[in-house]
């Protein structure tokens, strides 16, 4: 029974706010949400300022203003569809991650490099313009990290040796 | 030992189908699914009904029709969108909101409110047209949700006490 | 004290590399990731082929080009918003529905069955060009697939007698 026991502490451990590298993913990926929640309040507040609006009925709220678009709002608009391709993914594989027996230090370093590299991505894309390769760098570090998460995973679920049940 | 049964036993009651909040995150995130997968069903609807069709190869299936769009499919997919900003984000969230110790009737009144005002933004989006402010309230009412889980689990996991290991 | 160590030991199983449903979970994730990150790469080959690029600061690399796009970038473009409207669902809904007690060739089965659907429809969609009903046919294979597990889920957690806490 006590060897049963080990078995159950190494699997629940992961999950486990006593976990540092748990911990590091929760704040890591609530940093992503709110940068995202970020951006849409951004999307809502140029469509407001330049009176642009998505739908026919928004036109009728009192402030007037047309349905269009504004190159204001299309930036913005264009850093959360980059966003949504690599952040959602980055969320489920970096939960995956966890559970490959990682050193820490390297989930620490991966995880808060990610989230700078997506903050920097919108940056450099919606708030200031900054010329390019920035924006291309920033999309490459976090596209990298994805990549090399997911095979690591991948490699690790399929090979590794694990008490089968 | 009994003492790390205990903190196991804590841990591993989160993820448990016999902890009630965690049942209130899978049935309303199911429904959330049941709901992106009813507009996917909508806008198939509507582009056979207007025979407008996405790609080239759809015209050449024996209904006919067009490449393009149409008012009501246009529609179904800015309510479609607005789920993809804010739903997969809930759905990580409301899961790490979870190992938050907090109340279960917060969870359950949060998440199903969460629910209801998901659906209520695709009725008034896409199905039969409301005046503003019905869609902004109930956008508005998701959002919020969406940003306290997300600072409460922040705070949460960068502040509480835990038993480090 | 012994009951209490079996139900646990039930519990923490689910998400444990030693489950073997839960390594099919991580696995057919994992491909259906590098195979969205492959659509992001083809896109970026597709622009950069096409010299069409999606902001102005992309056309002042050096490179050249415009701002715009092209009928391969729109291709993959669909393809991959195809992909965002059913693979997040899935990773999630897949997760769930590990809770269930559900036979293990069940879930290897249903899986697989879904990322090969969706590999399919990523070829005939954006890679090589294949009439339809091919995409149709991929497309609703991961649709019903998706929608049997989340019903699946839903009444499960629903209805299943639970030991409640």
């Amino acid at each position: 029974m006590h060897v049963e026991n080990v078995t159950l502490a190494k699997n629940c451990e992961v999950l486990d706010l006593g976990n540092s590298a748990f911990r590091t993913y929760l704040i890591c990926n609530c940093l992503l949400v709110l940068k995202m929640l970020g951006l849409i309040a951004l999307t809502v507040r140029h469509r407001m300022k330049h009176k642009v609006f998505i739908s026919e009925e928004d036109t009728k709220m009192g402030v007037g203003g047309t349905v269009g678009s504004h190159p204001d709002v299309d930036r913005v608009r264009r850093a959360f569809a980059n966003d949504l391709e690599t952040i959602p993914a980055f969320m489920f594989v970096s939960l995956y991650y966890l559970f490959t027996s990682t050193p820490k230090w390297i989930v620490h370093l991966l995880y808060y490099l990610f989230v700078l590299a997506r903050i920097g991505h919108s940056i450099v894309y919606a708030i200031k313009v900054v010329k390019q390769p920035a924006r291309a760098v920033c999309f490459l570090i976090s596209y990298f990290i994805l990549i090399y998460l997911t095979l690591h995973t991948l490699f690790y679920a399929i090979f590794a040796k694990h008490g089968l049940k």
